[in-house]
C-alpha cells in the first residue's frame, strides 16, 4: 500500500528518488543533510532515515556505494564503485564483442572505437576503472588524445574532479606550455606531448587512463611530463593491454582487458585481465 | 514512520531507487515493466503503481522526464531534458566563470577546456545541447577532435547514441576512411577531416556538437564528409559561438554561449545565447 500523505507533501519514496538523483549525478561530492533538509522540506530525522533507506537499496543490488561521514564537515557521498561480479560481466561482454574477426587492424591494432565510445560502456568502464584504484582518489584524470578521452571523462565523472588532455605534437595553442619528448615503444619513434602550463596545479596527484597499452612509451612520457609539472602519478589505468611486449616500460598498472594477438585459427584473443 | 516489511521483502521507497538508478543510467533506453518485476520481484501492478510515483517526483524536481509507452513494445524510459530555468543558471554560472580576464589567449581565443572537462559541468552541458533538440534523437553524435569530444560524450549519452570522432588530417588508421578537405573559416587555409566508413551507416541521422563556432568552416566541412555517408546532418550544437563573422557558413545550429570579444575596458563579452 502507498503511504497515505497530505497533497502536496512528499512521500518517503519520492524524497529517496530525489536524494538518489542528486547522489548519482555528483559522484563523490559531499551533500550535508542540510542540502536535503532545505530542498525536501523535511526534518533533519526524516531526512537522516530516508537516506539509510538508500543506502540499503544501493547495497542490496550492488549499484555502488552511499556513505555517511559524520562530524560538523560531515554528510552523505555516492561512491560509484561497482561490485567485482559486476565489473566481470561487463568486461565479459566486450571482449565477446572484441572477438569479431572484422576488428583486427593492419599493425596488429583492434578496432574498439565505437565501443569506448558508446555512452553507457565508457560510463561503466569508467566506474570500473575507477573502482580499481577504490579510495585513492586522484585531483585529476590525465589521458593523452583521442581515443582514450572517453573513457578518461567517465573514470574522472566517477571521482568527480576533472579531465586534463594531453596534446600529441608541440603545438602551443593555449597560453605557456610544457611539452617532453618521449620513445613510443612500439613504433620506436621520438614523439612530443604538450599540457599548458596551468592544466596541472603543482602536488596534484593524477591518475592517468588510456585506452590502449602496448610497450607504455606514452604511460613513460606522462611520467616524465608530470615531473616537470611537479605532480604526482599516483596511478596508471588502461582498457586494453598487450599481452607482449611482457615488459612494460612502467612498473604499476591495471587493465580490464588483455589482447594476446590472433592464434593460427584467425581467432582473436582478448580475456578479462589478472585485475578482475 | 517507515512502511512495515517483512526481511527480505523491499519498500516501496527502495524498489523506487532502484529503478531511479536503472533509468538515469541508461537516458532513452526503454525497459519493459518486466524488466522491473523481475529485478524486484514484485508484481508487475507494484511496480506500474511505483513507476508512477518515480514520474512524479522528477516531475516535481524537474529532474527530467520519465515516460510511460504503452502496448507490447512499450516501458519506461527517462528523457534528461532540463528545464529551461536550470539550462539558464547553468549558462549564467559559466558565463561569469568564462569572464576571467586570464581567459584570454593570443588570437581572440577564450580558454574553456577546463570548464568542458569538468564532467558535472559537461555532464550538465551536454544534456542542455540534447534539450534544445527536444525529442528529435539522432542516431549518432559526431564531433571533430579534440576539445569537443567531452561535450559531445555527454550529448551522446544524453540520447543514448554512440559518439563517433571525425579525425584531423587524412591518416588512415582504422580501416577503409573517407577524408574531405575543407577551409578553416577563420584561418582561411585548407585542411582536412577523416572517418573509418565503418563509423556512421548509410541513412543514420547524425547531430554535429562542438565545443567552438567562429566562422563554420568545420561544421560546412562535416556537412560535405555526412554527404559522402549518404548520411543526414539533423542538427548543430555547440558551447560557444563568437559573434563575428554574424554570418556563418551554415545555416542552421544552436548554441548555448556567445561570445562577443573583449571591449574598451579589457572585459571579456560573454551571455547566454538566444535560445535559452
Amino acid at each position: 500500500m502507498p503511504e497515505r500523505t497530505h497533497s502536496g507533501r512528499l512521500r518517503r519514496g519520492e524524497r529517496m528518488v530525489v536524494m538518489a538523483y542528486h547522489l548519482l549525478n555528483a559522484p563523490y561530492r559531499l551533500f550535508s543533510l542540510g542540502t536535503f533538509v532545505e530542498l525536501l522540506s523535511a526534518a533533519k530525522s526524516t531526512v537522516s532515515e530516508d537516506l539509510s533507506f538508500v543506502r540499503q537499496a544501493f547495497d542490496r543490488f550492488q549499484l555502488g556505494k552511499v556513505e555517511t561521514l559524520a562530524g560538523a564537515a560531515g554528510g552523505v557521498r555516492y561512491l560509484p564503485i561497482p561490485g567485482k561480479e559486476r565489473m566481470r560481466s561487463l568486461v565479459e561482454e566486450l571482449c565477446q564483442r572484441l572477438r569479431d574477426p572484422t576488428r583486427l587492424l593492419p599493425g596488429g591494432f583492434l578496432y574498439t572505437s565505437d565501443l569506448s565510445s558508446t555512452p553507457r560502456y565508457a560510463t561503466a568502464l569508467g566506474e570500473a576503472l575507477a573502482g580499481l584504484f577504490g579510495e585513492n582518489r586522484p585531483d585529476v584524470v590525465l589521458t593523452v588524445e583521442v581515443k582514450g578521452i572517453p573513457l578518461a571523462l567517465m573514470t574522472a565523472r566517477a571521482f568527480d574532479v576533472p579531465l586534463v588532455t594531453i596534446r600529441r605534437g608541440a603545438h602551443v595553442t593555449e597560453g605557456p606550455a610544457v611539452s617532453v619528448n618521449y620513445v613510443s615503444g612500439s613504433s620506436k619513434t621520438v614523439q612530443s606531448m604538450t599540457l599548458p602550463l596551468r592544466a596541472v596545479m603543482p602536488g596534484s596527484k593524477v591518475l592517468f587512463i588510456d585506452d590502449f597499452l602496448r610497450a607504455g612509451g606514452t604511460a613513460r612520457g606522462v611520467h616524465d611530463l608530470m615531473r616537470e609539472f611537479r605532480a604526482e602519478v599516483i596511478g596508471i589505468g588502461v582498457f586494453i593491454e598487450t599481452t607482449a611486449p611482457r615488459q612494460k616500460m612502467i612498473d604499476r598498472y591495471v587493465s580490464l582487458i588483455e589482447f594476446g594477438g590472433v592464434n593460427d585459427r584467425g581467432e582473436i584473443l582478448v580475456s578479462p585481465s589478472r585485475w578482475l
